[in-house]
């Protein structure tokens, strides 16, 4: 029976006839005349140690030649195992090779190699114990999420890549486009745009959420969960031109309803890695990040802190800690203010709400003080904001006054403004990078690690 | 307490106090001094009965003047209800009304629109019983997508959006670009492609199934679930230039646990849209297609016959039908041959495998006899082909030649071949387009109209 590493590492497995189907890690001779050979096929970290004895009949031809990456299909019987870390072992019947990895040629021997030189073979490095646990690891968040918004009676929505609407001013965007950049369509001297495929400029979104606003307001509850875009020219460890970002938006939500939603959300998701990726959150405990399960156990239960804006300027002004950047009522908090308060004032999460006006997007919702709207940034020691969102302005003369402030035009937003007048709620949702989130839960330094194939500038390799 | 309406209705909520918010589809007032307004929320195609009388306080004032697509939050006591279609009623202590929708002004009257007309209104289409109903349905298709490869013990990879690899020729591209289309750099007279975002040319993919791949070769099973992008000039009721598609892809698997996989993976899919989205099935199955019930009872059910392509035409060359395109070996196969095998010939699923190796990528694996390859469609009655997929060829050498013949560039594919080069395995995988999926159970004719906002030649709005 064919079965997985994962399964044929249980001890229930014990006793059963298997076939297994993998990679080689590993192979080392005995002097008795058998080889010890690690195959991993991605199920779990571990890998299984199987038994070949001199008695197979490839044993000298093959069995012997097996090096690092070789792929393999191996019958037997899986026995207990004396061996410290492992239950059991697979006592090989036999072994087919299906190809070999030269080692002169494979890059993958077992030294170790750089995070930045494995981002060069991002097509070997699925193949290494990091990039395998961060796999696992993104994969088990991404199920959470997607479980934890369906057992709610969320609907899963997905809003458009391409867009036309380059209305949110999130960030720079990427031009989409059919048109012949070599013989450009022009009238007037200028590029004749309605000859591109959508007759008229197209970009990549940077959010769902303005459509994610339509789709609450029509059905109640829903989701987004997709890539989304930024152009900006960022080098850093922490931003990627290309992302999956996951968005609920909910009717009748103020922003307590948010904020509480957002607390439960990120429990959820601290609380299934930990009990669906414990193998691999104990590797990144003692290969990347030794705080990392401390960290997510505690937050996985501590309440989060809610502190307006107001009396978090008030803490950082009087608190004596000496910043880079002064601090003062109508500032935007920068990484070091938001991780003292997390890290040292609360040590835990906090979630900061009522942001000054000035500062934020037309679409939330203005406060009675006329001053603060309904914003709010859930931060987390270690990262800081991991979480941003609002209740949205619900009424129309509000926020048809908030984009006359920020030069908007409302012709560019008639459907949206449409929310306004037609059975308008009140609504609130918020927004969470999932890479950003793989990367505080894993430890992991640079974001490019967390993402299959990152695309950062000069990068679309793969 | 705040319930849904789905909950509401439910006949276990008799005797509760309740709250309920959302929108009014209908009113309509009795002589006897009291109204019945009708209620959705998005949670059920049906809505809640509320019974609102006269000793309201805003009875006068603000009950009576409520109209379709109006927002309320509504209190009171759920009871049985004598009505034919519902267990329960609301009898309301309170009616708020958070948003009025003027009869005159809002667009969703009673009358039915056209879904041409509705494509218009895009952000307000999803507050019609039709297209709630596809939210719902399209929520389901990809929860159960999701949960049948989790079950399974599959990766869930996000492989990239954009990409400049310009490999597949699956079809025509988009280009993503940063660069200031009025003023272009130039070297030499050309685009001065090095001052682009990627420092080359980029695009948006058409499959994820390259990448796939380099993930089923390090973790073994693994699936994608994303946008994809076609820029074909299509103005048909079957394309769309971005929709979601699935790609599972095994290692160590062959075309027959293709076809295994594939088929459990449909009927999983058809059971589960049966067993959670009955209302919604049967208003599709009452206003849309009159079939659609019946079709995905059997196809949940019927096994799905397996002929190969040699067989199918001779078949069809046989078979005494009239066709408009003539069939003979090394034909690509038309959708009226397709539908005449699924619909007339086996009344019934049917993967038709072994293509003839000429009108197949590269990718795919070749047969002993050389001139077919590995190659699998599914078909359905109604639609003709809903999966295609393939063994992948394994073998360096082979696919190296395989490139020759079709005049391709080893060197573009450095790190696909490399797959072959260390630890090669026999793998295979195929691709479902979701709406595809979605227009198939619902039985909807326009594609359109079973994806939130349609991107479609000169159509990027929203």
């Amino acid at each position: 029976m064919r079965i997985s590493v994962h399964d044929a590492r249980h001890p229930d497995s014990i006793g059963k006839q298997a076939i297994i189907r993998g990679w080689v890690r590993t192979r080392r001779d005995s002097k008795g005349g058998f080889s010890f050979i690690e195959v991993n096929d991605g199920s779990s970290l571990g890998g299984l140690q199987v038994i070949a004895d001199a008695t197979l009949a490839n044993y000298e031809s093959e069995v012997k030649k097996l090096t690092t990456g070789s792929s393999v299909t191996i019958a037997g019987e899986i026995k207990p195992s004396g061996g410290k870390g492992q239950a059991t072992e697979l006592l090989a019947s036999s072994v087919e090779v299906h190809g070999w990895a030269d080692a002169e040629a494979y890059p993958l021997q077992k030294k170790q190699h750089s995070l930045e030189k494995l981002r060069e073979w991002a097509h070997l490095r699925p193949r290494t114990n990091t990039f395998g646990a961060v796999a696992r690891l993104r994969n088990c968040i991404s199920r959470s999420i997607h479980n934890f918004f369906q057992e709610d009676g969320f609907l899963y929505v997905n809003t458009p890549i391409i867009t036309a609407s380059d209305c949110e001013g999130a960030g720079a965007m990427f031009r989409v486009t059919t048109l012949d950049l070599e013989k450009l369509p022009k009238v007037d001297g200028k590029v004749d745009n309605s000859q591109d495929f959508f007759q008229k400029p197209a970009y990549l979104t940077v959010s769902g959420q303005l459509e994610g606003e339509i789709f609450a307001c029509a059905l109640g509850k829903i989701y987004t969960f997709g890539p989304t875009f930024r152009a900006e020219n960022s080098n850093t460890s922490r931003h990627l031109a290309e992302f999956w970002m996951v968005e609920p938006e909910v009717a009748f939500n103020d922003l307590d309803d948010n904020m509480t939603l957002a607390e439960r959300f990120l429990k959820r998701m601290f609380s299934d890695a930990l009990s669906q990726c414990g193998e691999d959150l104990k590797f990144f405990n003692e290969h990347v990040d030794t705080t990392t399960i401390a960290t997510l156990e505690k937050l996985a239960t501590s309440e989060f802190r809610r502190i307006s804006y107001t009396e978090a300027i008030s803490i950082l002004e009087t608190c004596g800690e000496k910043f880079d950047y002064p601090v003062s009522w109508g500032c935007d908090l920068q990484s070091e203010h938001e991780r003292y308060l997390t890290e040292k004032k609360f040590d835990g999460p906090v979630i900061l709400y009522d942001y000054p006006r000035s500062l934020k997007p037309f679409y939330m919702r203005v406060n009675d003080d006329g001053k603060t709207v309904r914003a709010m940034d859930v931060l987390v020691p270690k990262v800081g904001e991991i979480i941003g969102g609002s209740q949205r302005e619900e009424r129309l003369e509000v926020i048809e006054g908030r984009m006359a402030e920020q030069h908007l035009n409302p012709a560019d937003y008639w459907w949206y403004l449409d929310l306004r007048r037609f059975g308008t709620v009140p609504h609130a949702g918020f927004g969470l990078g999932l890479e950003r989130a793989v990367q505080f839960i894993s430890g992991m330094a640079n974001i490019r690690d967390v993402i299959p194939f990152p695309r950062t500038p000069g990068s679309a390799e793969f």
